[in-house]
């Protein structure tokens, strides 16, 4: 199934907002539920144990995009929910989220997150490892005082494929025999799963047919593969750079992304001498990120990357379809252009 | 409220099991159910990513004493439980405790694990990290698909006050301005929480009245207390040490357990600097485990400690008194004994 085979609708779906505006459309579409959900995040953080809210909110307060929740918000009133029990599963989804981006940055050793100093790097790993056990855990709570086995059974299920999808990780990092079907089960599982999830979570509370949980899981899993395969592009693209953005941090990790798994594929023996000095054995000099972007640019494997992403995009733009065309269904449309146009 | 003063049953409750046995016979009591939960804890560890069940049955070969699963198995039994759902929780408990294992030995940077090399030790930090959450979701999917809210909720709580003690202990570590009060907290959280929970979880299965699960949960409350007080003592302890034992972990990474706080506090200013050079400063010579251990012999803290978690034993006895008499009531106050009599 492809965007151009299908009846209806093609037009309001693709392309009917500026991509750049994507998020602030969506964000302003559900401003309300968004803020009760900040607020409830800020209320469910505390503890008496004041470290617990410190760490907390130095990711919390860094921002980020709200993405997930957001789509959990848009994705129930797609649904015609009218209750207010999305806004605490947003921050059911925003926690786990938040959780895993504790733990990653622990397992990455990561020194930044958003620009700014990680937990890790402010309150040290172990903090950081345990009030991600203690966010994780609060989710729960939070689900359990909603009551629908359901959510419990989506969320805890989308949390154990996000741990498969880690461990997988680390598992083919440094190894450039890893296989673009790992590659690909890595990012369902530590990106796809919980944007899944998010959105199947939409329908499910406002108890609409099984046909739209999962058409709005699909929705979700394409969104989060589109969105996972252009951070990976945009680890290693110049544009990025020279905005002033990190980039390689994926490259001094040796992490096997598409990217580098097409230019190491499609790399005479020379060139792979060259990959498997800098990802395997991570014996990285001054001037290598550089010769791997040329040599990946050479190649067009972040193209790829990006043609790649498109392709996911238009799965879930074709997921929308069975819903009626509004704001809700047009501002979710508008998210996947948004990810794919981070590319440029 | 004292065991002395309890009209009924004093004698069956207290000291009528040999303590050496008493684990042997709660096993034996239970053994088909325990064979249940060990199966059943393989078969649900298990994930196409293969680390996942390498990582984990390193912790699960180990073995350990399943002495939480086996609280769940035998408080269902004591009240009535006849199907089959307990196994499943006690599953559960053991998941949630192998986490907690897990991310306990990274943060504590742990190179042994009941005597054999730790996780952490033989696969490094970061797949514990993952491993921890994979168990944990796990565990939670298993009570979704048992299907009891109450259960999640008991279990979801629990999950988030051992985060919350682990993390006050972080907090308190190296403080010897800590308080008992701070201290029993930490020890609420980070061991008694999850004791509590495993035994509640036993009422809840049999659908008996609140004032059983209140019961049970006392119980297990005050046997976790009095189990974390005796192995804060056995730390320090001199026969441990004589059999082949590892003594002094809390010592060296400063922890601040009962009995250094009362040491601590009945230290004159000569001690005191002692006290803060090796805890607070952790500046540690050889010798000054010695030392501290005199120091402890010579205030009576061990002896105090162990005191102290008599009478946590004795409130969980008190607590089983409004169960009939039985093998599982005798198994559950066999346990009791079991935990303090480990301090001789």
């Amino acid at each position: 199934m492809s965007a151009t085979t299908a009846p209806v609708s093609t037009a309001p779906i693709a392309g009917a907002q500026d991509p750049e505006q994507a998020l602030e459309t969506l964000t302003a579409l559900v401003r309300d539920d968004l803020e009760a959900c900040n607020r409830l995040i800020v209320e469910r953080m505390q503890s008496p144990v004041a470290l617990i809210p410190q760490l907390a909110a130095h990711l919390v307060a860094a921002g980020g995009k709200r993405i997930r929740p957001l789509l959990t918000l848009a994705a129930a009133r797609l649904c015609g929910h009218r209750g207010g029990r999305h806004v605490a599963l947003a921050a059911c989804v925003e926690f786990i989220h938040t959780a895993t981006l504790l733990h990653d940055d622990v397992v990455d050793e990561s020194a930044l997150r958003r620009g700014a100093p990680s937990a890790n790097a402010v309150f040290g790993n172990k903090p950081s490892v345990l009030v991600g056990d203690f966010l994780f855990a609060r989710a729960f709570q939070i689900m359990v005082a909603d009551g629908s086995l359901r959510v419990l059974d989506i969320l805890a299920t989308a949390s154990a494929t996000i741990a498969e999808g880690e461990v997988l990780q680390l598992v083919t990092q440094n190894d450039t025999a890893t296989t673009e079907d790992q590659y690909l089960q890595v990012i369902e599982g530590k990106t796809a799963a919980l944007f899944a999830a998010a959105t199947e979570v939409g329908a499910v509370v406002a108890d609409r047919p099984q046909a739209e949980a999962e058409a709005l899981r699909e929705y979700g899993r394409s969104l989060g593969v589109a969105f996972q395969l252009v951070d990976d592009a945009l680890d290693y693209s110049a544009s990025q750079a020279a905005l002033g953005k990190t980039v390689g941090d994926d490259f001094r990790e040796g992490k096997i992304t598409l990217p580098v798994l097409l230019a190491f594929n499609s790399a005479g023996e020379e060139e792979k001498v060259f990959w498997r000095r800098v990802l395997e054995e991570r014996e990285q000099a001054e001037g290598d990120l550089e010769k791997a972007i040329a040599l990946m640019q050479s190649r067009g494997t972040l193209e790829a990357t990006i043609e790649r992403a498109r392709l996911y995009g238009n799965r879930a733009l074709d997921a929308l379809r069975i819903f009626p065309d509004g704001p809700e269904r047009r501002a979710l449309a508008g998210i996947v252009e948004f990810c794919i146009a981070r590319a440029r």
